[in-house]
């Protein structure tokens, strides 16, 4: 199925006199409104291939229905979710799990959706049929240089199909560590994943960007080998101009700093991207700014003030991406709260008073430095979000039109209620 | 010092226009508001009277000017704090810090400035110059039964000062506990301390309530021994009808869901009252709102859905208090910012729309349920506080008045530079 | 397969001369020697039967071979840890995993093997092929009565099971909560619990108990119904005299103190029984002892010293069981490491000198309540552990068994390579 | 008072043959006995001027007697512990708390001792009496350039007091950070921080190393602008070939694997020195190992390895320090309590099984590697470390011949029972 242009009309019209009224009234009160708006609409959010289905934990999932059974029919979902809310213009790939058959097709096929194809993700984290070799004690970190070597040709292999559909990234996760205590040499598992990773670099081309995400635990329950954003900023300024860091905001110990994290690796000029979700205990992957929105605001007040020094271009520079497992909610509904509450933590920042905020910082003026963000974050700022959307040519209220038009019973009817899209 | 009713008035007729257009333009927008503005008139949070000078850590303090030299310059600071807000219409006094040495002139004062005297706190977790025994190694769990008896006497004479003043309520928070295994029997440090506590329970007049408050760790750094709300509820259930639990944001392991705490503790008949304060690691007891907003939402949303359950008085039923510790920030501003983070999430929860919220719960749609809570939290209400506080003859902009009007340096000058208030 | 005698003799025969030195050496160093080795030979720990296949997460799972297809290969695989070390005399059935076709075929296969039947489990944390309706929102505290009532059905039927095969217990471990603010009435989600438990319990044989599992998080990652111990004890308070709190060491926040709640549930008479795991960051699920044996220590020495306060039998009067999950390791070995750690923990509190502790607490004497208990905690029990299992028929080197005589190869070639077990 | 080698013969001498017996007997099971204890004598941990005396809390400190009233008697303090246990043999000094009168008396008498001097520690997180300008904001951070020099100099100053008494380091602990968001601009503190410590680091004399140490929080709360090893590798990298980072157990985000950090700062070259205590929620400053005496043995167990592979001295080349605070018990009691922790983890490090342990990681045996591990942390090493100190010529059981001869009781006597200590 696909959302057409009538039919957002049709929604629009309806909402539009209530959007006016608001948008006037607000951007009457803000200095900089129109700027706002334009950022928001140039603002995109990839979306993995893998977030389409249902998501699960180790104790079992509970699927909906009409999950897309291939990868044509994720580029659809996404179609749709970009349809709704023109925020969603990219595609990430997971190999082996969205390998094109063909890939002018494809590659076709999001081009009529508007969307393009973001970083490719690799998968040493668990053993596909066939596999010559097992990944149960890692990946690049592995005591065997034959697992190592097949970690490695498969992350190259991941290069060339992103070659083929466009992309200019690869995002490597791994899940290598230990669970206990003397199963790994830590500085052998570093050494082994840091020359693994560079004969990875090696064969990128030179105008992609790896991204070397970190994670502190899970599915490892002792060590993660690349465990925290200083593991990671090791092997990337050990790797070369083109390694990052990537940040996934579920990946850290309890009560840990993210912005500042973030700060300090835009000052170092080795920020690459982002995964975004949220969470109360670990990873929990839940629908971003679902559980801590403040947080969220104040990395993307870091992310705006960090890219506005180095003069980055907020919507090429960094690879926005979210990363989220949708248990208990309609995933695409599931996404598009995210994307909503991703574009309102962005205009937030962006409402920041910076003069006045450095001002208070010069000053040591504690009171008016929480003044000056609070007041950002307490402006109710969804009728710039929806402005921006209303511009676009999206929904004003994406979710409400998601259900008018009763998108998943339609994906049921087309795909069947028992379908199960690859993921986790 | 004083602020004058001129003063205010000034001020509030500079910000008026702005603030009546932006009132009634939300109040169009929402159903309700006058039912909302009238709850946050009422709404009063009590000041404690350590709360009003520069607070510390082990490592040193760095003390501000002008801090209350006594009970009267305490009542003072807070008198100006509620002629600016109108929502701080109560004082919470700590024993000895506050003996008074004439209750009926103390009596005169605070209601002069229109204050009530909130609950009673004792101290058994610092030993007093003079003071016959130590409370090194805990008070009310203390294995010397001599201890003991000093601790209870010490809480029957504070609830014997509160009497003279006017309160309803004792406080005990109890730093009792162990910072190494095996120094306690925690049974017989359990028993030892609800024996102690049912004896001052015995000497509480009828109409007191006693609030039993927990706390995770600090300054006891193995175990305490009124540790987390379910030691804290069988105790409480343990003493009687009048014995409640009081949560203290900051006193809970990481990441715990306080806002289910606060539900099961209603649900009980238990749950007596509230310390306000905002952390990221541990006690930190920074500025309400600070750094979780919307957990402090959530705890609204059920506070208000849970009293309402039980027909309570938002006003009345439950003790209303902020408990930080202002170490950078001057006193009084941190103070007006805490209260008017309370008075936000007050006000957002009290916008939930509850048939919808149940409505969605009962249908399991987990979507619309977040969209209902954060449609109210995504609500700027700045507009109905600022409402409430005109009507109640505040400041509309407390903060901004306090500076104009230069309270700090006023106080400075009466006071001196280098005053040091009792506190933490 | 099966362990023989002859097998263990000949093994004990080459180690025993060693271990007879090391015995006597450490038995001339302490008084009582006998006493403990008397006790660790009583000690029985049940085995559950998910935890013999190889356990993943929800990235996957890396099977290892030879894992038990049915419910006698079970019994089978416990009967040969039994055999190796004769402390693990019991096994805990799930339902429906292990449901029998023939009750007393069973029981005289497991008697066979000299196992009892430990508690029973149910499940409704997963949807069953053909189950008619979804535990996606929960179980017990679900909105729709229909869904709460299979799940008492559910459980009622587990009960029977449970009669036919000698067992004496229930364990209920509800994963119901949620995942996103909004989704949950916290209060009418208890209450729909309990009122589904009290349907449970009214079913339960007089001579059963109950017992209530706790758990902070996951697989809901926002609340969990029976979050806490104090949960937990709310319940069982609420439900009678034969219902119980169980512990399971991976289910807490982080850095909670379990030996407090281990002996506060002890005093209120509340403790159930225990799941034994180890964990660094949530419910990892680890090897017993592999991660804080220290804390492992602490809880047996509050175990010992709050049982024989209230006369209880150390073997008879709490469920003791392991719960934990094999992704990396063999499960059985894995489980040999649990039973061997369980011992040298509950060796070394029978050690403890409970007069000097206790007098060291009378006087506030902290370092030597430290050394008191660290004295105990350093003292090499190992020779105490074999020599218990030299006299009860056991293997005084299980590990070492088991590898020399290829156990898991014997498995293989009889059960195949590529046998998954039900678990988790 | 001191200790004379009298005393200390004729305790040996009672409880020599008992020593004598446990000694044979454990050596007669391991292999290198003789090498360990070489190890054990030769290792020396230093203990800081400031842990002599009782800490507190933010909420209170409850003073011991006897308490060292200037350096001299810090240094008789440490001499005690020396004589008691011949593994205390350096002092680090606090400035301003120290600054000695008599450099070169200072230096006879320390000698006298045989003390060595250890780290010298600055002191920015407190303003002195009569300090030109506060370090409430910050100090190395702060936005003023004036601060920021005056913390400059007063470390320059430091390592002038540290040449003239033979000091080799300077160890930077920066309060510096923030408690609210928006009080800093990350970068700038951060680069500011740098400048700062570039400055001190071009006054350090060539044969010296400056340590940064690292902080999560406390006693800021939102931020600390060297929060974690990654930040502090990034200065000490910026810094120089003589720049290390410094670890104190006590300063992680909960569940921080601290012995993956030790290794890979080791593997960088860049591990300087340690600062041992314990803890279970956040800088609890405890005893070492009293809380997580296997998380010891882990680290020590990374330090060994670690070392070895790089040919380092374990005596020299890392800079071992005690740093707690003694709120609970006699401070040279804890003192030696932690000592003797230490020294217990460092045996059983050397204990392991360094061939098998590798060959088990060259398998994936994680079975076996933990065997190995835990085969090392449950033999009783205390024999070993008693050896080490009859052969240095220290006391078989300094706690017991502390209070024996009742050092704190003539240290009373001497000095007076109100005596207060410089310290947190």
């Amino acid at each position: 199925m696909n959302i057409n242009k009538d039919q957002i009309a049709e929604h629009n019209k309806r909402l539009e006199p209530v959007q006016k009224r608001r948008f006037e009234q607000l951007a009457a009160e803000l200095s900089g409104a129109e700027r706002i708006v334009q950022h928001l609409v140039d603002f995109q959010v990839a979306i993995p291939s893998w977030a389409l289905g249902t998501g699960g934990t180790r104790f079992g999932r509970f699927s909906g229905g009409g999950e897309p059974r291939n990868l044509q029919e994720k580029i659809a979902d996404i179609g749709i979710l970009h349809a709704l809310n023109r925020s969603s213009g990219a595609i990430s790939l997971h190999i082996p799990w969205d390998i094109p058959e063909d890939y002018s097709a494809i590659r076709t096929l999001a081009n009529q959706h508007g969307l393009a194809f973001d970083a490719m993700n690799s998968n040493t984290f668990q053993d596909q049929p066939g596999q010559a070799l097992s990944y149960k004690f890692g990946s690049m970190q592995h005591v065997d240089p034959a697992v190592r070597r097949q970690a490695v040709d498969h992350n190259i292999e991941v290069i060339k199909h992103g070659i083929e559909l466009g992309s200019k990234s690869l995002t490597v996760w791994l899940a290598d560590g230990s669970s206990f205590p003397g199963q790994l040499n830590f500085r052998r598992a570093f050494q082994n994943t840091l020359e693994s990773l560079q004969e990875v670099y090696a064969a990128l081309p030179d105008d992609w960007k790896m991204f070397v995400e970190y994670k502190a635990f899970e599915p490892n329950f002792y060590s993660t080998t690349v465990g925290d954003w200083g593991q990671s900023l090791l092997y990337a300024s050990k790797l070369g101009d083109n390694a990052y860091t990537l940040v996934d905001l579920g990946h850290h110990l309890p009560n840990a700093n993210i912005e500042q994290i973030v700060a300090l690796l835009l000052m170092e000029g080795k920020l690459g991207g982002f995964h975004f979700n949220d969470s109360k205990y670990g990873d929990d992957d839940l629908t971003t700014g679902s559980i801590k929105p403040y947080q969220l605001f104040l990395i993307f007040n870091e992310l705006v003030e960090g890219m506005d020094n180095r003069s980055m271009d907020h919507t090429k520079d960094l690879g926005w991406m979210i990363d989220a497992s949708h248990n208990l909610k309609d995933p695409l509904e599931d996404l598009l709260q995210s994307v909503e509450a991703i574009l309102i933590a962005y205009a937030q920042a962006l409402l920041v008073d910076r003069p006045a905020l450095a001002e208070a910082q010069a000053e040591n003026d504690v009171v008016r430095a929480q003044e000056v963000l609070q007041h950002a974050f307490r402006t109710d700022v969804r009728s710039l979000v929806a402005e921006a959307r209303l511009r676009a040519g999206a929904a004003l209220d994406p979710i409400q039109l998601f259900r008018e038009i009763d998108v998943r019973g339609r994906l049921i009817k087309e795909r069947g209620a028992r379908t199960v899209a690859t993921g986790l």
